[in-house]
Parts: structure tokens; C-alpha cells; sequence
């Protein structure tokens, strides 16, 4: 059956009111109690849009606390977030509106003009909603753990991107999963520097309700600013990609971060064991994980003790998770890694075929492939599509390919991640060029600009005769990526 | 949906394999990779009394390592424990086996002779189980949230005992939102001396696989011995009734704890304002809460920091629970109890027309009376039914009035509790003798000795013309605590 709770705002606010749910660089701090009257004014304003228990309601803001609170007002309709990637085109972004059954479009000034190009019903930015009327209407009071709360695209497997729905119980099983694993200080406080728009973002701002536990919210990554919080701000908790990881400690040097910070949860694609060293020596608190946005953030996690004698380890399955190898072809031990928990993800949003390929009796198919150590330690030695992971984002290659064959005189294309010390990875792509064109790599770069975003093209592009393909005609990347290496 | 997990105990014994699960007072400690496989191997030779999922097994037991290994072993094959009080007598635990259509007994070598008079097709003991050959069986490797794992026998209103039933999620949601109360810590150990056979001991150990903490076992309380425990073993929490918070400050004199000690749990029944202020003044860290074995334990819990400020009161819903009063009939706010939560049974064990008075839409008629102040802390001012709580354990009225009532040359009885400086309270009998009958107050203690629990008997006994009744026929029991009194 599933489990009724009250509205998790309602009751953070009922038992710690006074307490700072979020604080800003400039200094702001909201209460729990500030916070929760905020949403519910935002909540009735919002109900003048005609938004109803259900409906689909996609926000297109940066790092901002205006952006947690909308998202709380519309748990309070029943509203189902529809979160949006501020860096993808509008081409991109029109493609999730509609994918998503999107009725209203909330957006943040900064993002005005984007969404100006953006072909939606209804749409209304920040201060405009603030402007509105309050509605009277009746508030949720209470939260089922199997309705949808949120909504966040990948492009997966596929190429084609794909909403995944998150419900209360996902983000609920997720925040306890992670208190669990590394414990709960009523001294707690956690930077939020990742985009809110990514279920690691979001999820910090659940598990601050849940657990009565402030947020230091910042806009963008820099590691000067983060780096002063972290000194003088009593941060013991900061979400990380490894991009993150490398300046950060190169902006510590030979300082030390306080002892309260007692862990920097790195997400996003692994880190290197010369990354890892490095953090060893300096005692910063790294704790690795592994997860995606199907996963409502990690599901594995690598502890900080574990981390010298397991490096390359994404860790163990949390709690009440479980991993498993999908029948290994061969013998040894390595195939398709299965997660199975309940902070996964029931289901793609009206996407059928990709359900009954990726959700098999509550195991999620990732897509990666790695193996466990006679310890239960899981190692990814592949990802998923041969995902490309660039400062944090997901590239998924054929969403790039598919975009790059459509344009004129392009045959075919296929891409791959080339190393780079500054992102991690960039996207490569290898192009065959229809008979008698005389398409340029600018011109190339260019056109796909107004269809992907800018993290997505290629930053080197080769011109080849064809595409290597096995005997069943399936593209070989890694032949790309040998040839992109050199 | 019901959600599911990994065994427990599984998923703790390999996350946390080489951390302690239980110490006892002689020094021996168990690890969870141990607990592990131990509960698994007496799963495999429990599973040769034919013991399969769904059966119901009694254990009737002191405080023991034991009894915390057989409990697991029957979540290991799917099987139902069924939770017996050790200072009943042979007729009430006949009652609860029959009751609880009990399988198969399991016991101590201590209850041997009680054990001995109780009827039941199969029994053994723990020690004939130990040498029983493993069978080959699977073992259960998931816990589906919404399965029965526990019956534990309460009189409740009615005077009739009722089996509560606890499924898995009732456990694990009373553990995730105590910790999400009192925060986590790697640290924690938790002192366990209240009955296990109670749900506010053996919660403990249920919490222990789900936090990964030790718990220092402790077979009886001796407020010596407690005291040694908290000064010497790093103690963080402790679960305690009013009575032995008394002797332990009365023992604990001039000296404090150490400050590793965050918590002293207060539960099963109210505190007097001269205690909280004594223990205030020691610093020992009061933690009052209300809960009974319908709620897994506490719901309802009053931080240390509002202690002072909220003398009398029992706080606030756990995080996922809420509290309300039944719509009051006076204006003054004052009204039966009414809980909700993921923590809270589904209902009694085949009491159908109890259940269907006690739970209503998720919402626990609690049976007791009280109001929420206007910050929402709950005062609870009259237990329900006259409840008479001695020494932590519950007693009600109408159990032993019905006992004293079938004893012949009486007519009928009133029992109400009279305070008591040792127990909180003890039960005091009024009793109308048949005309023509000497029976005398020794006579009554004595036959009821064989029915009722040593700590149901009545302490004080008087002979009295009739019973105070009011208009529509009711018991006045306010009456005859006044008599009480004097």
C-alpha cells in the first residue's frame, strides 16, 4: 500500500520553524517557517493559472531559492515539476514541453528570452507569478508516496530524451538512503552548487526538508566562492562532479579544509585514482557515488574509509538498494550492472517500449557494465551507451549523431568522448560526408547550435570515408575513440 | 505499492560486516557478519519444525542475545514472531497462543517450567533448537514492507488482550523516523534493558540493523549496573520507563554522564514535573516521548531543548506521523488522541469489530484524552480506559476487574491504579462480594495468581457495599480513585 505522510514542508515547518532551510551567498537566510509560507502563497498565486492536482508544470531557472520554492508551492496543487536544463536549446527544450504534456511554463527573468521562443499556452515568469493574486484554494495537506512529484529528461540509451518521473516516495527513499549511509547531524548543513535542475541538485533541497537541515545555496560553480564557503560557512556536506573536485583542490593547495566538513559526495562520472590520491593527501572527505537521474541521485556510495583500499570502487548499494550483474556472458563476472531500489524510478513519462527494455520486476537495466569484487564492491568499467560525461552533464552520442546526420550534405556521424583535463570528456565526432558536399566543420558546429546544447558539440571534428561497423553493421566506437585519442 | 528491500540483516552484515551488533554486559560481542550467520543457520534449523512463510512462532524469553537471533531467523523464513511477556501467567499466555494461532513455541531454558504447562503441539526450546541439523531451504533475501513480522499482545480498551500486528515497514518507518528525530550517528550505542518482548525493546534491535549500531544488551535493569554501563561503555542512548529514570538519578547523586550521552528515551507513561526538573538539573538528557504497541513505539516525542519549556507535554508527530484530537465535544480543544502513520499497525490479529472501532481512514483512535497547544505540542491528560501503567508495564482495568468478577463469592470489582513511589502506580481493587460470601483479601490475591500477571494483582483490595455508577450505568472509576487516594 502506499504510505500517506503529511507535506514534508508543512511538517518541517510545524517541527523546526525557526530553524534556516536555506541561506543565500549574500547572506539571506529563510526559516523553514518562512519558507513554508512562502510556497503556500506562491502555491495560491500559481492556482490562478488554472494549475490542478496532475497537471504538468515545467520551470526553466538557474540556481535560485525562487526556483525551490516554486517547486514546493506546486507539491501544495498536487502540480508535477517539470524540470528543464537552462544550457539546452530552444529547440531541445520545445522538445520536452511537449513530450511532457507541459500546460505552464514558469521561468526565472535571466531565462526570459529563451522562453520567449518557446511555442507553450501559458507561460509567466518569477516576478510575474509573484504579482498574481492569491487564489483561494485548498492546499495538499498530505503527500502519497506513489503520485509524481518531478520530472527530469535524459536522453539515455536511445538518443531520444525521455522524462523520467520521479514520485514523493523516489525522493523520500532517496534522502533516507543517504541519511542512513552518512548519518544525520543536527549540525548538518549542505552546499548546493549543482544545477537544480538535476536530480542531484533537487535532492539536496528534499533532503533539507526531510531532515531539518539548511542549504547553502549558490548559483554558479566557482572555486574561489566555494572554497570560502567552505571555510567560513561551517559546510558539512557539498555535492560535487570531479570537474569540481580538480579546482578545488588546486585552490586549497597547501590549506586544509575545517574538520566539519565531513564529506564531499562526488557525483557524475568517476574520478581518477591520481584525483583520489590527491584528496587522500589533502584529507578532503571525498565519498564517491553512482547513480543517474532514473535513480533520484546516487544509489551507490564509496566511503571515504573505503576509498584507498577499493580506488576505482563506485562502492556499495545503499541500504534498502540492491546491485546486481546481469547474467555475464562471460566468466568473468562482467555484464550489465541492475540496480533495483525504491528511489528508482518507476518509469519514463508515455515512453512504453523504453519501459519494457529498461524495468524488468523492479531491477533497473543501466545500460553500464561493471562487475563486484568478492566484497560486493561494484566497479564500472563501462558506461552506458558509451556516455560521455562532461563537467558533470551527460552527452549521450547518439543524440549528437542523430543531430548531426540531419544536416545537409552529412551522410552519417558517429561520436565519441575525447579526454580533456578541464571537463572530464568533450564530444568528438567522426563525419561522412555525403557524396560531392563540401560541409566544414564550422558550418558543422554552427547549424547544430541552434539544436543542441552548447556542451553537446563536438569540439573536434573529423572528416572520414566511412564509419567502422562490425559484421552486424553496429557502430564501433571504440575504433573511434583509439583514432580520436591519437 | 509495497515497497521492498533487501533482508536487513543481509544488507547490514554486508555493508557494516566487521562492525558490533550486540555487546553483553560479560564483554562477549557479536558482529553483524556474525548475527548474520548465526540468525541464518538457526533459520535453517528452525526450518526443520517445519516452520514456513506466513506461520506464526512464539518466543517466550528473558532479554537475551538469543531471542534477538531467533527473531531474525524467522524474518529469514518468512515467519511471524509472536512476541510472549514473560511475567504472564500460564492461563494469559494460554490465551495469546491459542489467540495468535501459534504454531510452534519457542523458549528459554528459563521458562522451561511455564513453557512446560502450555499447550501447544510443537515446543522447544532454545538450546534443542541449537542442536537440531540444518536444513537445505532458501532463505528469504527481500522484505516486502507491507508483510507481517511481529505480534505483540496488548489489553487495550475492551480488557481483552489483541495481538498487534507489525509489518516490516510498520519497524522500519518507527526507525528511519526516530533517526530523522535524533539524528544518526556512526557512534551510536544503544543501551536495551526495557522487555524485548515489548516493542520499545525490541525496536532497538531492529533500529541496530537498520542504523548499523550496537546495542549494549542488558537482561534486567539494576540501576547499578546501568549506571556503569552509561559511565564506562559509551552509551549515546538509552530507552528507559519513568521508574527507573527515578532510581537512576537517585544513583547517578552528585555526579553527571558523560556528555557521549545524547539520549535518555522516556517512554510508556507520564513524568512529573519534579523528575524533568531533577533530571534538568543533573543535565541528563530527558527525552520524553508517548507511543504505545500500536505505533511501533513512540510517534510522539518532546526534544531535551523544549523540555523545559513544555513541562507536561509529550511534543510533536514524528516526522512522517501526524496527531490530531477527535473533534472535541467541549470548546476547550480536549478530545481523544487521534495518530496516523507509516509506523502505525493495519490492525489487530483477526479482531475485526476492534479494529473497525480503533482505526479509521490511517487515523489510530488512541483511546486517550488530551489537546494540542498552540504551537502543536500534544498534552495528554487522561489514559485511555483508566490505564494503569506500573513500572513501564500497561495495565488495564477491565482485565483485571473481569478476573476478580469470575472469581466465585464476587459480584463484581472496580480497579483503578493508586499512585506508588516505587512503580509510578499499582492497581487497587474495589470489590462487591456476593451476599453470604467470606471471601477474604488474601483469597483474592491468591487465586488471581494463577490468572493474572504478579504485577496485574491488585497491592490494595477493599470490600465495598456497591460500585459508583453513573446515570446510564457506567463505572465512575474517578470515584473510586478518589477513594483511593485517601
Amino acid at each position: 500500500m502506499a504510505e500517506t505522510i503529511p507535506h514534508w514542508l508543512d511538517k518541517r515547518a510545524s517541527l523546526s520553524p525557526n530553524k534556516v532551510a536555506m541561506e543565500c551567498e549574500d547572506g539571506t537566510k529563510i526559516t523553514f517557517g518562512q519558507l513554508r509560507q512562502e510556497a503556500q502563497q506562491l502555491a495560491r498565486k500559481l492556482r490562478n493559472m488554472d494549475i490542478v492536482k496532475g497537471d504538468h508544470v515545467a520551470i526553466l531557472s538557474p540556481n535560485h531559492t525562487m526556483m525551490v520554492k516554486v517547486i514546493h508551492a506546486l507539491s501544495y496543487l498536487g502540480a508535477v515539476a517539470v524540470l528543464l536544463n537552462t544550457r539546452l536549446t530552444a529547440h531541445e527544450l520545445q522538445y520536452q514541453l511537449e513530450d511532457a504534456d507541459v500546460k505552464v511554463l514558469i521561468f526565472h527573468e535571466g531565462q526570459a528570452e529563451k522562453a520567449c521562443g518557446l511555442q507553450i499556452n501559458k507561460k509567466i515568469s518569477f516576478s510575474t507569478v509573484m504579482d498574481l493574486v492569491e487564489a483561494k484554494t485548498e492546499l495538499h495537506r498530505e503527500l502519497t508516496l506513489d503520485d509524481p512529484f518531478t520530472i527530469v529528461y535524459t536522453s539515455g540509451t536511445t538518443g531520444f530524451p525521455k522524462g523520467v518521473v520521479h514520485t514523493y516516495g523516489n525522493h523520500w527513499w532517496s534522502a533516507v538512503s543517504s541519511a542512513l549511509n552518512l548519518g544525520l547531524s543536527h549540525d548538518d548543513k549542505w552546499l548546493a552548487v549543482l544545477p537544480y535542475f538535476h536530480v542531484g541538485g533537487l535532492s539536496i533541497f528534499l533532503k533539507s526538508v526531510i531532515y531539518g537541515m539548511p542549504v547553502y545555496v549558490m548559483e554558479k560553480f566557482s572555486a574561489d566562492r566555494v572554497h570560502q564557503a567552505i571555510m567560513e560557512k561551517s559546510i558539512t556536506i557539498i555535492s560535487v562532479v570531479t570537474v569540481m573536485v580538480q579546482s578545488l583542490l588546486e585552490r586549497l593547495g597547501g590549506e586544509t579544509y575545517p574538520k566539519s566538513l565531513r564529506c564531499m559526495l562526488l557525483g557524475g562520472g568517476p574520478a581518477s585514482r591520481s584525483l583520489l590520491q590527491k584528496a587522500q593527501s589533502k584529507h578532503v572527505p571525498i565519498v564517491q557515488s553512482y547513480g543517474m537521474t532514473e535513480t533520484s541521485s546516487q544509489i551507490i556510495t564509496l566511503s571515504f574509509e573505503d576509498a584507498l583500499d577499493k580506488i576505482g570502487s563506485s562502492g556499495k548499494s545503499l541500504f534498502p538498494a540492491q546491485v546486481k550483474i546481469a547474467a555475464a556472458e562471460q566468466s568473468d563476472g562482467v555484464g550489465e550492472i541492475l540496480v533495483k531500489g525504491p528511489m528508482v524510478s518507476k518509469g519514463y513519462y508515455k515512453k512504453e517500449a523504453a519501459n519494457k527494455e529498461t524495468f524488468h520486476d523492479g531491477w533497473l537495466a543501466t545500460g553500464d557494465v561493471g562487475f563486484l569484487d568478492d566484497e560486493g564492491f561494484l566497479y564500472v568499467i563501462d558506461r552506458r551507451s558509451d556516455l560521455i560525461i562532461s563537467g558533470g552533464e551527460n552527452i549521450y552520442p547518439t543524440e549528437v549523431e542523430n543531430a548531426i546526420a540531419l544536416l545537409e550534405g552529412v551522410q552519417e556521424a558517429g561520436v565519441v568522448g575525447k579526454a580533456s583535463a578541464q571537463w572530464g570528456q568533450v564530444p568528438a565526432a567522426f563525419v561522412v560526408k555525403e557524396q560531392g558536399s563540401d560541409i566544414t566543420v564550422e558550418t558543422i558546429q554552427q547549424q547544430l547550435s541552434s539544436h543542441l546544447a552548447p556542451y553537446k558539440i563536438p569540439k573536434e571534428i573529423y572528416f572520414i570515408e566511412s564509419l567502422p561497423r562490425n559484421a552486424s553493421n553496429k557502430l564501433m566506437r571504440n575504433k573511434l575513440k583509439e583514432i580520436a585519442k591519437n
